[in-house]
């Protein structure tokens, strides 16, 4: 039987992510490509299709190869529809039929979800999720996103929010400002930019030396990394500062899991990059405040795949029609 | 084409509710019969056949009339063996094999769940969440429990503890103690138990006048009802103890939907008779606190069913297959 593969795409706001992907989920070949998101955006499906053609054109492989396109898009989805309600990111009007428009652009069947839960599915499919049917996936970036999956299906919510983990409140009251407009949000505390932040203004009150201090005072701020390395070597102040983020992170995911009682929950995005620092604590947290059955039955995880579980996840979109 | 019924069950510690339901989900009879806990339980599933062989003798019906029975059951479930893993209030022996044994003693095809999940079950199929694929219902009785619906299915998570929203930590320090082994539990703050033990708790501390402490010196007792009667009377301190209830209820109901989107969330149990006076401020905090696209397209409601969620639900099971 011939090899049959499926065009795997990460859509993101600077670049575009590519691969071919076989039938097990292997990447076959990835490369990536600017976005083009200027003139409201007009290129970026044709700038794909484009890219698409050209890469089998130079591994001589006939289009036939492919079954169809997976593709993964920054903004909330409607999948009956196949458009996306809005993507800032990509300056791309709102309701952009993105399924039917690139569907008669390579004439190749279209599959579409959100970034985030094409990441989700990613790890489902190969990565740290490997055979668990219920499984939720936390993103911790610039942002933190998430993707909870069901029965092996993403779950979506009547209006594309489910999975906004980012935005689960965890400072009721006088909590720091949110881009989503809120305060108080998980990404306020558990993304990088919120470790930076938490950890600059503990520097301002923190009476003892710190190694921190020294960073700051050198490169005029400090980032997530900058934290974990500290805490690595046993900085008091960087020590606690991990301790915080993990006690959100882990009371969090603790009442996700009293919600959903996932098989496993998959902590990826860069600042999951820190690994067993940052995981530790918050498996502990998670133990301290999830229901005794899900604390037994619900494991955490690192991601495993890194920047490959978009384009894979965006695959099984296909594989699994 | 001739009627066609389904015996519907809710198996509780003291009372079993038993109806017949037609396959539009109305009930045509229902009764009760008392709950055997003798001898680890072992007559209650022969008593809830006998019941139903002598409903049906009564009314002049062959048992052919029967498409099967969907029985809730108080304790979590393995669905795929058709087990309780556990029902203390039962008496039980752990593991018992209710569908099979179920299904010996009547012949019919049985289907099982968890109580809370055939409410929830219940008030998707006739109740107030009718028409909603994603659903999320919520029980405050003498504790709290809960249903999460995706695609019209319950969610049992990997162990069966999906749902388990009374124990999610809404005081992660110094909290009070809860059933379940942890403290700070929303089941201690937004049950009947929970919201009597913070008014009486607040009679002490409250240095002006309230109806609550003369129903306390009268009564030796404050029920959440007399809570909620006296806010509606325009008590300063019970309205004071009900906006803390609304608050925590808010928050948490925020903070799934922030996970889920589901279209719908229900409130039901015995609080829930308290109608606008709880759920209009616990509206107002789930607005505050969830991302902006599900505060928009989540909605509120109160459970519409009351006691006869349960066995409808539970008829669910089998009309669902």
């Amino acid at each position: 039987m011939t090899e049959k593969w499926i065009a795997g795409i990460d859509l993101g706001g600077t670049t575009t992510k590519l691969a071919f992907i076989n039938e097990n989920g292997d990447i076959v070949h990835k490369w990536e490509i600017d976005t083009d998101n200027s003139e409201k955006g007009k290129n970026i499906l044709k700038n794909i299709s484009d890219s698409i053609d050209q890469k089998l054109e130079r591994l001589n492989k006939e289009k036939e190869i492919l079954l169809g396109i997976g593709i993964g898009v920054p903004g909330a989805v409607d999948l009956k529809k196949g458009i996306i309600y809005e993507a800032v990111n990509l300056g791309w009007e709102d309701n952009l039929p993105v399924v039917q428009a690139l569907g008669e652009l390579t004439g190749l069947p279209v599959a579409i979800d959100n970034d985030a839960n094409c990441a989700a599915l990613g790890e489902m499919w190969k990565g740290a999720g490997q055979g668990a049917k219920d499984l939720l996936c936390v993103t911790l970036g610039t942002g933190v996103g998430g993707g909870v999956i069901v029965n092996k299906q993403i779950v979506h919510g009547v209006k594309g929010a489910a999975g906004e983990i980012g935005h689960i409140t965890v400072i009721p009251e006088n909590g720091s400002p949110c881009n989503c407009g809120k305060t108080g949000c998980l990404e306020t505390v558990a993304s990088a930019t919120g470790i930076s932040r938490i950890a600059t203004e503990n520097l301002h009150t923190y009476k003892n030396d710190s190694r921190m201090k020294d960073i700051f005072a050198k490169q005029g701020r400090l980032s997530a990394k900058d934290v974990f390395d500290c805490a690595n070597e046993n900085d008091q102040l960087a020590k606690k500062i991990v301790d915080q983020v993990a006690f959100y992170l882990g009371l969090t995911l603790a009442n996700i899991g009293n919600s959903l009682n996932p098989e496993k929950i998959v902590i990826g995005g860069g600042v999951s990059k820190a690994g067993d620092t940052l995981l530790a604590p918050i498996s502990s947290y998670f133990r301290k405040f999830a229901f005794s059955t899900v604390a037994q039955s619900t494991s955490l995880h690192l991601a495993t795949l890194g920047n490959d579980a978009g384009v894979i996840g965006a695959a099984w979109l296909i594989k699994s029609k």
